[in-house]
């Protein structure tokens, strides 16, 4: 064996080795996550269903195998992959931006939604109705660019805190469910948020928290227009509606901006109960789930007498369909990211 | 040497060979792809223009490198991406619909715009105006669901011949285009289509002619319903229209569909105008570019006074702003996928 040779064979037989160990640690690691994808779910029937169904989707030559490109996931926001009590949270940045804007708006202190929004009055916000509301809405989410807009959320986002957990409000979103995304993606899945809440508020902090470009988080809209200011393009945020992505409007707001059926949806309320349909009437295998606040230590308990997150016909259908009903309480080892081992 | 110890040997060996010769391949197929991404594209001024930009946003550590998530590309599609004269293809669509439904619907033969339609009265057509359009549109384009419509799209695109090439629509791509398409997307940027056409009349057809998947084709939209059908839920369409995807309207579609401002825009006409000066306005290097028709001989040449595709005010911005102007004539070796050496 010439010295020439002997340097080539060993170079050969390093970069084998290497080759070798890379794919041992390949498979190693594979096995880690097949095992590890959902810790913070207690090893119960809900956890199994998901497992099952995606191991079904994703074995090749199973019979209820589904090519990547249509694995299309959609996820509710408010109650499914963040907390939603004592009200949504994007009501507490409607009510601190009213207050930010009110030295602009003298006359705030004494017209009503205004004037109980700024003290805090929640029987007298209750009582100026959807009115109120849309015109909370309107002063609060348009008449701002596009980008004005973004900056005023994420400076929120930043810095506002719960009341009840003092956590700012982008660490009340639930371990568990971040697994999931997490889990699904690493099998080819393609997450979207389908949420009543403002798409505009919530992709200004939703893709660094849930791992989802803003192309994939869809929710209620308002007409935009488009215009310069000083020489520059602007989207101008309008007061009118142009879809409010909830109940009967998710599957619509599905439709136009994925255009393909979803192969499992997740929600918590009766506004998710078109969603879960819509994508439970497909061929082939579908997962439909639904959380169920059961947790009234951890996190909170609601259902049917609900005033936010209202959880009532929905129910009853899944149980008639024996969609998968995620029982927070039994189901979940931790709630929030904070809380993880 | 025990026997052993040489299979040991000789299968490390083998498999460090392999390892050599793979990434000696990847070498050789990287240097293939760097030469070869746009070969339908005369070696001239533009196309280099399309390749540096590409190198900026791409090399890691150049002071205009971007992100893969904020590489958003968007591309009009009548007159970008394929032919669009003597009229709009989805025209041809329209009409040949209300010929095939006209045996349901006898009072057509006399009354306007569906009588001119079905006797191919260009002139009838004409008159009947925006309004004799949008009874066209809501007669082809609702009334039925969106799983009914988008069948009735595909039939029509497998079979329905352009009346000058005789080719089905769906070969009067543009070859060049494919190629810068994918060649975008092999350098991680994500395409997206940003058409004044129906966005499910081009969902129907243009994924795999394309390579875009149909959460990234955007058009204009009408108005959807969800509700029920012998118990199953369906989407039926509206003759609302809920996005003219056109003009101003663009950056409000890609607002409201992607949430980010594209780095890389190409169009072909006035409507596409406010696209590019969106595109153009963000921080950074950014890239807008026109088709200009220029040759009467493969494809047609129109700008200025063109009833279809206008280019006037947009190419003279171009102009202005040193946008990049594709010369069909010149740039191009090929224009349709058939003409490929």
């Amino acid at each position: 064996m010439t010295s020439r040779y002997f340097v080539q064979t060993h170079f050969i037989l390093s970069k084998g080795i290497q080759y070798l160990v890379g794919a041992l640690l390949l498979a190693f690691c594979s096995f880690c996550f097949a095992t590890d994808s959902l810790p913070s779910w207690n090893d119960a029937a809900t956890k199994q269903q998901i497992e099952s169904f995606v191991k079904r989707v994703t074995t090749s030559g199973s019979p209820d195998f589904v090519e990547p490109a249509k694995r299309i996931a959609v996820f509710d926001n408010d109650g499914t992959l963040w907390a939603e009590q004592p009200i949504y949270s994007e009501f507490f940045f409607v009510l601190d931006q009213v207050k930010a804007q009110s030295p602009k708006h003298p006359e705030w202190k004494t017209t009503e939604p205004f004037k109980s929004a700024l003290s805090g009055d929640m029987k007298g916000l209750a009582a100026a109705g959807e009115k109120g509301a849309a015109e909370l809405m309107a002063a609060t989410h348009a008449g701002m660019t596009s980008v004005e807009f973004a900056r005023q959320v994420s400076q929120w986002a930043a810095t506002a805190r719960h009341p009840r957990t003092h956590r700012v409000f982008t660490e009340m979103v639930y371990q568990p469910m971040l697994e999931l995304l997490r889990y699904l993606r690493d099998n080819g899945f393609k997450t979207f948020i389908v949420s009543g809440g403002g798409q505009d508020f919530m992709r200004a902090w939703a893709t660094p928290v849930y791992g989802i470009p803003p192309e994939q988080i869809i929710g209620s809209q308002g007409e935009l227009k488009f215009e310069m200011q000083d020489g520059k393009p602007v989207l101008l945020k309008l007061p009118n509606v142009a879809l409010i992505d909830d109940g009967p409007g998710k599957p619509v707001g599905i439709e136009r901006a994925i255009g393909r059926k979803p192969i499992l949806a997740f929600g918590n309320s009766d506004g998710d109960q078109q969603m879960l349909e819509w994508t439970a009437s497909g061929d082939g295998a579908r997962f439909a789930g639904l959380v169920h606040h059961t947790d009234a230590e951890r996190e909170w308990a609601y259902d049917r007498q609900s005033k936010v997150g209202k959880l009532d016909k929905a129910l009853d259908e899944a149980t008639a369909k024996g969609w998968t009903v995620v029982d927070m309480k039994k189901d979940w080892k931790v709630i929030y990211p904070s809380e993880k081992q």
